[in-house]
């Protein structure tokens, strides 16, 4: 049994480009697991990708490791990375912010600088296949994160919004969606934690604040903590982002006591 | 070599959450093979779903087990199944009709009721990663179906439209569509059998009665014995969704002889 | 370990075809690695599918087995082909042009038509499944391509231009486009070779020829040696198809010196 690869990228799954990626890892490992986690991140959409990233990295084994190419500067001077970190495990992808999920406190950053760990890239507009996964194999064949390269103190972070809490609420903003028009928010499961929701509002609309979709009628619009830790917004049967007219900054007030 | 699973959802394959059921269930089965049947299935569609299903899983290894998800009712209080049946194997899935195809005389169905086997899930919103996967893993560690949940006696079913026999045709009607655009009809190859099929009518128009597209020109109406053993409509080279102007309940009539 | 396959096809990932073909795959081999090289290949879009084989099997270990299926006359007498070459290894698939990448001076060529190897398909319309997979599983099982059937003379072969060489110029044409919008060019990576290109005109306008994306600013129309062998054009975070307003025939030429 190999070792086990994801893939996430914005290059289309028919465009022939992450199987170029998974022939590459055949060729160092025949028998490497490869799952693609995703290749329809809207194109060069890095906010996108690493909010899917968060939610489904989370779910791997930990001797994953993970490639990540969302990367409107393909073949400019910005450096690839290696994160390290107890969310994500072994992450290498662009350093342009895709990765700020994992860039937590203890998270551990390296640049992929080492000729002798990574050879320069084949081609100059393809890192993923010529950069990020040859360091995904280096990873796989037992090399080190340190070997990639220099440890990187400022690794490129996406503005990350979090939830605020008032005296008697959490507010926070939509920073995304899910294909079924599913808004995911800035409030986590954690801001929740014990509080009593009294009330949601949402884009200055009136949410139920319910546990699931089956707590309210088809068309209704709702709030719950989802499955991927983060508060959501929906409408059963139907789609929040069509509701509201848009997936990113509607405003999110819970109303709490407690 | 470990276990096969199938993944056939409306989830949309670039999600995530294909991937995140995937992680699941690779940190039970590391050597698990996974195969997505489809995770296209259009939103909340339960009779395409049941439909795909049909023709797909009866190409698969009896051992595998398969786990499908299209289910506008996550969350809510509907069952959760698992059924045994020689056309379909194992198939864990919600009990919406989906499931359908596999609910023959000879089907066993039980509920995933039992917190012994698969614990209540983590999320009320992704059945998909925390019910179905789970229930599906324990059956790959040698559980079986009935120790899932109470046996199920009356297991939602779709409307299934079936062929009439008339004394000089076969009639029925179309069901669904593939990607081309080709219509998949009510009527079965079993249905046709021996019989000698004189002429076709579809949605008024008639269609020529062939063994396959290369019998007819392009742009011609065609129907055939499908490959997945329903009698199917086609253009040859072209939609016959789009030239009949929809999918479902298209009249199909063959004039039979003998 | 199982032998490795990978399928290209023009049925959409989500439509339960591909799935289908796999299921026959693990039937005969349970071990089997089955990578997908796409499925999203526009419907009957021969010429497409040949330039993304031609990107992507290059990549793979040369002990795999490809199955390739975009396939307008399916269930025609169209042969069927294996076709063994340096650049694509073994190849199955329709003698439609499909496979005009790995017809080199090289390519061995044969048809089908041995029953012994590969019986009759149990489908008149899905030659991917019924046809062409068993064909891939006789080569797995250590069939040589030579017993698949006869050799073939004549294969179909696309129209597939190629680049001319002026005093001053390398001249060529775009040939296809990838899913950001990146043209391909028929002026190959060798036709450029080390001659020393002063400037670029693409669709009579000018573009910048460069190394990368990096390399110029955003919106920029630029011209590089692609990571696929060929000259590509490109808009850098745009598209250049949509800027030039088509894919196919767009004049493209590289004044040079030396």
């Amino acid at each position: 049994m190999g070792p086990l690869f994801t893939l996430t990228t914005d290059f289309g799954a028919g465009s022939g480009y992450p199987a170029q990626m998974k022939g590459v890892i055949l060729a160092s490992f025949p028998d490497a697991r490869i799952v693609d986690v995703s290749h329809a991140v809207p194109h060069f959409d890095v906010a996108a990708g690493a909010l899917l990233l968060e939610a489904a990295l989370a779910r791997f084994p930990h001797d994953a490791i993970h490639v990540a190419v969302v990367d409107p500067g393909t073949g400019t001077s910005r450096r690839g990375l290696c994160v390290v970190s107890p969310e994500g495990g072994r992450v290498v992808g662009p350093d342009n912010g895709l990765l700020t999920p994992f860039l937590g406190p203890t998270a551990r950053v390296y640049d992929l600088s080492n000729p002798d760990a990574v050879p320069p890239p084949e081609s100059a507009t393809f890192h993923g296949r010529d950069l990020f996964v040859p360091a995904a194999i280096f990873l796989a064949e037992g090399g080190t994160p340190e070997r990639l390269g220099r440890p990187v103190a400022d690794p490129v972070r996406l503005p990350w919004p979090t939830a605020a809490r008032e005296a008697d609420a959490i507010v926070g903003e939509s920073v995304g969606a899910d294909p079924f028009g599913n808004l995911l928010t800035s409030i986590r499961s954690g801001d929740v934690g014990r509080a009593s929701v009294r009330s949601a509002v949402v884009g200055g609309r009136p949410a139920r604040w319910v546990k699931t979709f089956g707590d309210v009628a088809p068309g209704e619009l709702l709030a719950y903590v989802g499955s991927g830790g983060r508060v959501e917004v929906a409408v059963r049967e139907g789609s929040a982002a069509a509701a509201l007219g848009r997936v990113l900054g509607v405003p999110v007030r819970l109303a709490v006591s407690g």
